[in-house]
């Protein structure tokens, strides 16, 4: 009898509890296949190792997966590695060993603190950090200049009330959005320059010799940190707002035909869950925009594309999101239409969406290309026909189903019927009556992105179509 | 003929187009009532003048109101003057005069960079920083003494080396969830310490001492920042996260009324649009519920406290809001239900509304005491019984509209009027089914607040009940 037969009750760590199942099917199996006679304290070290591998192997297994669904992620890590790699190579080829405090230092910090996954944000740094240490390096000398006259208590009191006078005001400023959006950073950075240089004992004369060289160890910083965020693979928060737009918008016509497919079918589509993810972009397209307009042109965007109508744009698709999602609970909800009524408008309604997806479709392929379409209007024009379609069938729907019924005859178990009917149809209707909403919101998308198709100057659309 | 007379056509600059409209006109009043001689460029010049005295008082008036409307930003400026004001005053009694590079930098950096809004930011960011700057200082002196045996071409290869990869994992661990809500600012300060130190040409004894110095003066920066940031008028992330999520419980309950009363009744109700808010709070929420897991016990709220489970309830309240979008364009859609089925259903659905209304506002007020409330079940079981109405009157709904209409007499002209009448319920039937959805989501809310109830404790519901 072996050890491991001895304790079967010895429970394996919780920590193997989170690991991915194949994990912890590989432990058990290891556990019982080894049968060496060993003892308590052996065992459970052993158990103890193999939850902390299994937990290494996930996260590893975790970080893996990470890396190849986004390759850019590995690949921005090893450019912050390089740049600083190349500062450091930078300060050691040119000996600065004055210290930690020294001039490397600010290159370093430079790099460190600036280096973002995008350019735009790298830039939103970089600019900043620049424009903020010359304004409040300039005023603190300024201000240093005329403390300096004061005597030495009079000193005290001059700096340190500028300091605290400027260090509230500029942080209150961060409040204002327009400076939120824009100069957050900057700020900080403001507020940190002055502080540093009205505490610094130095004179005026030094101070401006030490600011020149902080200066230009900061641009360096800045220069190496943007040529290697540049050149090598960059990301530009522009082109990823552009795709992220792009993707939402497929998701939105996939997810509407997946609904409504999903309803009159009864079958689970893949794709219908898609608009949950419009919903939640709020936030991403707010701050790629926030960053694009930072970028200079690259691919085919030029310096000031029209960055803040694509959030015009996602804020139609969101409008149009929470209709699918009215219509998703209500496709769900337990009170559940006849057969009958279904069958009766489940053509028409299929065609609606299908035509509100192809319009989303074309609008996201406009986007893509950068070209307006033709055939676009034309599309429009179906999907408002469509919707007409709609309305003729809900109008003919009483005849038909009042024949179906045999309504001529009024007796009273008629009536009963007639009555469940109603309550039965009310999921059917407000389906119906959301899917012409959304084609209403979907016109409002493509308004959106004709204003973009302006404003960007979209080609004209090509013999293609 | 004065100059003012001769030159109408001088505009105004295009700032004061920005201005408020009360300062336009002020500017336009002094334009025409004085009535000196002067010439050309003093016109100009005025105006100019005018137009930018009008620009600044306008961004005053804004500053101001955004002042009165939340003092606490106000407070927040003076609290960081006052802390860096406090740092800098350390250094000047005890001068280190060492110049911007020495000690007093780090400390006065460290309030800059650390002071947040919430008490949760400073302490999410005075921890990481802390921590981060102990390991990676660390582990850099550990590898600094490993490269100082390799002799000179080897130290900078293994310096080097070192940097680039541990600062490309660090990065790449960024992008992993819970680090990146966590330890975000931590990780860059991991790398910020460990490339300085091992940028630095120290040898390994001179660096510790300069780490224990360095170490000292953050302890120094973060412990004036927290005594600030704590001690004068606190800003916690938690109760500002347990206020957020109240108020827009009572926006929701409110807008919900509003919507459905606009819709019966035709007038405006001006609190109709409340639910707006809740739908862009998504961001706010996660935030402070992030930051609020750093802070300690305060108020009413244990060191524990539930804060994720908020979240939870925020969550089931936008799901809510989806429906109440819905049925706000819904009641605005172009086809009007006719009077007749309006009046039939206008009670019924107006109690439903108030019922889910009172469940939402009774669950707000559960919240804000920290106490369970007995008559919540009731309530729950009211709004049930108001969707039984609901559904009975829609039953009975063809009866009587067919008894109005006479359709007894089954004519042809009768059967277009029913037809169309099919056609003109179906903005009702959407606005009757969606609330029904509502009352369903308003339970799906009661259930995240009883668990949250259960999870934080509430007390029992007192006399007062």
């Amino acid at each position: 009898m072996t050890t491991t037969d001895k304790q079967p009750s010895l429970p394996l760590p919780p920590a193997s509890t989170t690991a991915p199942a194949e994990w912890r099917v590989m432990i058990a199996d290891e556990g019982s296949s080894v049968k060496m006679d060993h003892g308590f304290g052996f065992g459970l070290a052993r158990h103890a190792w193999l939850a902390i591998s299994a937990k290494f192997s996930a996260i590893a297994a975790m970080l893996w997966r990470m890396g190849v669904e986004d390759p850019r992620k590995v690949v921005h890590g090893l450019k912050v590695g390089l740049a600083l790699a190349l500062v450091s190579l930078f300060y050691y080829l040119r000996p600065l060993y004055n210290g930690v405090g020294g001039a490397a230092m600010w290159a370093v910090m430079t790099v460190v603190v600036i280096f973002e996954y995008t350019v735009g944000g790298s830039l939103y740094k970089g600019l900043n950090r620049a424009a903020a240490t010359l304004t409040g390096g300039g005023i603190a000398v300024g201000v240093h200049w005329i403390a300096s006259k004061a005597g030495q208590a009079g000193e005290l009191v001059i700096l340190n009330g500028a300091v605290f006078i400027l260090a509230s005001a500029v942080t209150f400023s961060r409040f204002i959005p327009v400076i939120k959006r824009r100069f957050d950073y900057g700020a900080t950075i403001f507020i940190l320059t002055f502080s540093l240089v009205a505490v610094s004992g130095y004179r005026v004369d030094q101070l401006v010799s030490l600011a020149q060289q902080r200066l230009s160890t900061i641009a360096i910083g800045i220069s190496i940190c943007l040529m290697v965020c540049m050149l090598i693979c960059p990301v530009w928060a522009g082109s990823d707002l552009n795709v992220l737009i792009i993707r939402n918008m497929d998701k939105l016509a996939d997810s509407l035909e997946g609904c409504v497919e999903e309803y009159f079918s009864g079958k689970e589509a893949p794709k219908a869950r898609g608009f949950k993810c419009v919903l939640n972009s709020k936030l991403s397209e707010d701050s790629l925009a926030n960053l694009a307009a930072w970028e200079p042109a690259h691919g085919p965007f030029g310096f000031r594309h029209p960055w803040s109508q694509y959030l015009k744009v996602g804020a139609a698709m969101r409008s149009c999101a929470y209709c699918i999602e009215a219509l998703h609970c209500s496709s769900h909800s337990e009170i559940q239409a006849s057969e009958l009524m279904k069958r009766h408008l489940s053509e028409v309604c299929m065609k609606l969406s299908s035509k509100s997806a192809q319009v989303l479709k074309e609008l996201s392929v406009c986007i893509e290309n950068m070209r307006s379409s033709e055939s676009l209007s034309h599309m429009v024009k179906e999907m408002k026909e469509a919707v007409e379609e709609v309305k003729t069938a809900m109008k003919s729907l009483p005849t038909t189903y009042n024949n179906e019924l045999g309504l001529q005859k009024d007796d009273d178990s008629m009536m009963m019927k007639k009555r469940q009917s109603f309550m039965e149809s009310l999921p059917l209707m407000t389906v119906v009556s959301l899917l012409m909403e959304i084609s209403v919101k979907v016109e409002g998308v493509e308004e959106e992105v004709q204003k973009l198709s302006g404003l960007a100057e979209f080609k004209p659309s090509g013999d293609k179509f």
